[in-house]
């Protein structure tokens, strides 16, 4: 594969993914943040040109990953008066963004690169940063699927999991979905073991039990044990969780679905939220479950 | 071990076991149900005493296993005036008790044994006909840990799992538990699901998706594929479900304990089972959360 790869946002995410296909031999050729100093570091470390613009980005590569904040970020690299991506000769190029934004962003995006007959691909990242440097990526893509062919084998070497989930805003769509569900089974957890304690029963016993029939579940591995130790330092934050829940919340509203437990947990999430407890893990939610916490200062 | 052994409530449950432990040459000597005619076939076929009383039961047998169908009759082979177990010569053997009962009735069961020097046990069982033909039930065990080893190589040879909960009622507490934790588990994929579809989603690649992520759980596993289908011939009833999500929240009620999820999953089984659906596996909750399935009828 000879396309030249850039990247636009080197946060934690974006500059990993930028190490790992520069390590496999891809072509990394341009990256841009808007510190500049970030920017100078990565492109000295991966031989790559610090850009000083968006549009020099597009000059420099065929493919290039865009890792922003939130949908504000994503339509302005874009569309922004004084630079943006599209300011480069941008025929023929390839957008793929990872930020997690809004699945109408994505199609809005696709719609304003294709005026300049560009394509855009959405690629949602259910991985964090150790993943994103070692390749190991969960990556659910939206987009047109011929686009989707031509970038696969860069999507490939920054995923063990790929996944074509439809068009531009879907893999937004279902990653909405997976964390809606996720966060439903996390506060059923922790009402479990919250009602456990409360019983006087032995929350290792419970777990074990749990982990051995219909109760199990994949948040009862990476959750239940910190529930029971108050351990909730942050990989995937509550504050997160109520914005996720919300997002697919809001779905269901305009599709005219009600749907009870999302609704519930998500009025579980914005309590903690407002608690000052949103930038701890979603599994800090049993601190609302058990109930000799209620009454204690939830933890750092 | 040489302790002879006694089944009482010869539904499918109860026979299967006693037919497990004849074939792992354990001493079965008694059995009885309230119907005769299954009482004799099944007395013959292991080569039993089939018993025309309760006290027969007692009188032949160390260790007795009871699989009656609720409280009522659970007290009641304890109690009934007209014929009871404890008529027999009760002092030192050993009552099993391995109908799904609310814990209090475990621990009554407990103190009227008690009186006429004999001990009992609460066997609760998190399994289904196979597993108890094949003696491997999910088995978790109240009591006292005294009496709970001495039953033990009885106990092992019907199970894979086996757990000690705690005193008596614990076991019923802890399978409460865990099917309030299934049960909402249930509800969250079958609302995750039902927003797909409502979405457009492909609904083989959601599962995959979220049988990769944080959404995974046992009953993705168990019910996700049927849900998708319409599939519900009972594994599990939406009215069991409904029953043991409402006795975790009667616990909760007396701790005091608010648990909003399984109390909005116990609002959306019993309308499952005021629709007349109640005999459905629980994956039929999945008909209330699917934009196209609410208006039509709940299949067979």
């Amino acid at each position: 594969m000879s396309d030249t790869i850039g990247f636009v946002g080197l946060g934690r995410m974006g500059a990993n993914m930028a190490r790992c296909l520069h390590d496999k031999k891809f072509k990394v050729t341009a990256v841009y943040d808007v510190r500049p100093e970030v920017t100078a570091d990565l492109a000295r470390e991966i031989g790559a040109t610090a850009c000083s613009t968006l549009a020099q980005v597009t000059e420099l590569a065929d493919i290039i990953f865009t890792v922003v904040t939130d949908d504000k970020a994503q339509l302005g690299i874009f569309e922004s008066p004084s630079d943006n991506l599209l300011r480069g000769k941008a025929e023929g190029k390839i957008f793929v963004n990872c930020a997690t934004v809004s699945p109408k962003v994505h199609v809005k995006v696709e719609e304003i690169v294709g005026k300049v007959g560009a394509s855009s691909l959405e690629g949602c990242m259910a991985s964090s940063i150790p993943q994103a440097r070692e390749g190991k990526l969960y990556l659910m893509v939206g987009g047109k699927e011929a686009v989707f062919q031509k970038v696969k084998p860069v999507l490939d070497a920054l995923s063990t999991a790929l996944t074509y989930a439809g068009t531009a805003g879907k893999a937004a769509q279902v990653k909405a979905l997976v964390n809606m569900v996720m966060n439903i089974n996390t506060l059923a957890l922790a009402e479990g073991l919250g009602l456990a304690h409360a019983l006087g029963l032995n929350l290792d016993m419970i777990r074990n039990v749990f982990a051995q029939t219909g109760a199990a579940s994949r948040v009862l591995q990476t959750d239940g044990e910190d529930m029971q130790n108050r351990e909730h330092s942050c990989f995937f934050s509550a504050e997160h969780a109520a914005k996720d829940s919300g997002i697919a919340l809001a779905l269901a509203r305009e599709l005219g679905l009600q749907i009870a437990l999302a609704d519930a947990t998500k009025c579980q999430y914005d309590r903690l939220v407002k608690l000052g407890a949103g930038e701890l893990d979603k599994s800090a939610i049993s601190e609302l479950t058990f109930l000799d916490r209620r009454a204690r200062e939830i933890p750092e």
